[in-house]
């Protein structure tokens, strides 16, 4: 059922050319009913007494937001009742329902989001079942020799999450760290063993490096001959971050008595964004924005890196011949953005180096 | 969207042979979700302020009978203020929600029902619109000269829905007689006028027959040889409706000493029925059961009938060439079991008699 969403979406842009954003949530919501349905009939099948619940009737309620709500809150009693008088509950993700019994979904990584915060609330560990057998030192399909991670903390799941790694969603690994739950990922196809996303205090030596991660499609945006005026740099990043952009590798260079902001945006939000740059710095005299496509932003990721020294030394080193655009870093992560030709000879001369 | 619904029972039979009749529902009830969410979207994008609400927002509470289940109330004050706030309410129908929040669904002739119920429960009319043009005499494939009826009564459709005429499920326009709501029926495709099923007294002068249906795949059963006992004929047919099958065009002939029980049933339902019937007779000496299948079960309807005379007469005069199996009467039907293969010739010979 893996591509319901999609057809859902291609059937609603067939009627509109912009959905009502509560009409969408209407349609959307049937995908993983249809599913848990499905599921739910194929367990009884087998003698597992089972039932579906959609969100309305699992009482996740969720924020007025269509298409990008939060959860609020979950019938942890009613479930649980449920699952006293069954064997199994189907629960269907990615969905909930406002207080006004409004059908919503979660947005991007909302299945994923639902399994955590439903183990969150009834006091259970998760176990997310998917086409990846777990968690890699990097991408197999980039790198062949990448490892599976056993034990990885939530802090560097949550960077490798939000640099690129498509295993987990960033949301559900927050709601993790928050309560505290252990998430295992595994293969639905194999027995073979996953892995586990775990408090970092579980983790009795980590790596100084734990995995590394790519994020292709990225437009650097250069904004040049900005007065010197931080208000002005502040209020162009709030109205990025109001109309939902999400940026990146911001870096800010005071430059000859002017000011240039650098960031990066995914290929698709660039026209967008570029436009709204325009609207915003409309009134000002003289001002430059340029931007270049085609680069791939690679991020190492490591609890170990709070403690070693000479890793920035020996991530530089690696990329000695390789031209480096953006850099930033934090206390367990560094990410460089690169041109995409580099992106293979980048991976290799990393997972060589860390040992990925 | 029409295949929606059997595309969801194939997926069922998929993954189940005998699926979970809540589950069932919950699959279902999807499908007009999935169809009110586009319609709603399509209405907003020409301007039209419009949401879609599925039956458990619309308030519509059933029994809970998964799969059959019927309308108990509707929630009214929520609807109307929604009206109040939008220019068009998009409901699905075929669907409500018990009281204790499962998702049920009409079963057949759903849709038509939850629009007449919806309209009576709201105080207005309520137009229905289709592939199909309006009410004919009889079926404009199997006579191509069937005219369109301009009014027909409730009694009147109630007949023809029941003896094979698709348009309207008898469901739907039971709740329009009792609510004596008007019904229009017309076709999605053009503006030509449609038809309007309303209360006998608004029509002046009907027709001596209004219309003529024709219901195929009839398998006669016969029970031979019964002891003289109507109490056991009595049980025989509690049984069978009990056991939710359609036995039609019942006929008791006591002869020789032993009654002779004959039956009409569809085709689809001769096996579950003869097996139900030896159940319930093996204590029985002797008793004989026979079917013969390929029949079509004519009618012809008409208010016009309950004061004209000779109706019979004709109806049989036109036949007369024709081998009757099984004839039954009501007060405004007269209904015929013939041999498939003289169908076409009966359709003739009864619209050119009664000028349908």
């Amino acid at each position: 059922m893996g591509k319901t969403t999609d057809q859902l979406i291609s059937l609603a842009k067939e009627v509109s050319s912009n959905p009502v954003p509560r009409e969408l949530d209407m349609l959307l919501t049937t995908g993983e009913q249809i599913s848990a349905a499905l599921l739910s009939m194929a367990l009884n099948e087998i003698n597992i007494k089972a039932i579906s619940l959609n969100g309305f009737q699992a009482g996740i309620v969720t924020t007025p937001d269509f298409n990008s709500a939060r959860i609020i809150s979950i019938d942890k009693d009613k479930i649980l009742n449920l699952l006293d008088e069954n064997d199994a509950i189907v629960i269907t993700g990615f969905q909930g329902v406002t207080e006004e019994n409004e059908l919503t979904t979660l947005g991007r990584g909302g299945s994923d989001t639902s399994a955590v915060a439903l183990a969150a609330h009834l006091g259970f560990d998760v176990e997310i079942y998917s086409d990846v057998a777990g968690i890699y030192t990097t991408d197999p399909k980039l790198h062949p020799n990448a490892k599976k991670i056993k034990y990885i903390s939530y802090d560097e799941m949550l960077e490798l999450a939000g640099s690129g790694a498509k295993v987990l969603h960033s949301r559900s690994v927050e709601i993790a760290k928050k309560y505290n739950i252990k998430i295992y990922c595994a293969s639905t196809f194999s027995n073979e063993e996953g892995s586990y996303v775990v408090n970092e205090e579980l983790i009795i030596e980590s790596p100084v490096v734990s995995g590394l991660s790519v994020m292709d499609n990225q437009v650097q945006v250069t904004i040049k001959q900005l007065p010197l005026d931080y208000t002005l740099v502040h209020s162009i990043f709030e109205k990025i971050a109001n109309s939902g952009f999400n940026v990146d590798m911001i870096s800010i260079i005071n430059y000859e008595n002017s000011l240039a902001v650098s960031f990066t945006v995914i290929q698709e939000q660039k026209h967008e964004i570029i436009e709204m740059l325009h609207n915003t710095l409309k009134e000002l005299d003289d001002y430059h924005i340029e931007y270049h496509k085609g680069f791939s932003k690679i991020s190492i990721v490591g609890i170990g890196m709070k403690s070693a020294s000479g890793v920035a030394a020996r991530f530089f080193n690696a990329l000695k011949d390789i031209p480096i655009r953006l850099v930033t870093t934090s206390e367990i992560k560094i990410s460089a953005l690169i041109e995409n030709e580099n992106k293979q000879k980048v991976v290799d001369a990393l997972a060589k180096e860390f040992d990925l």
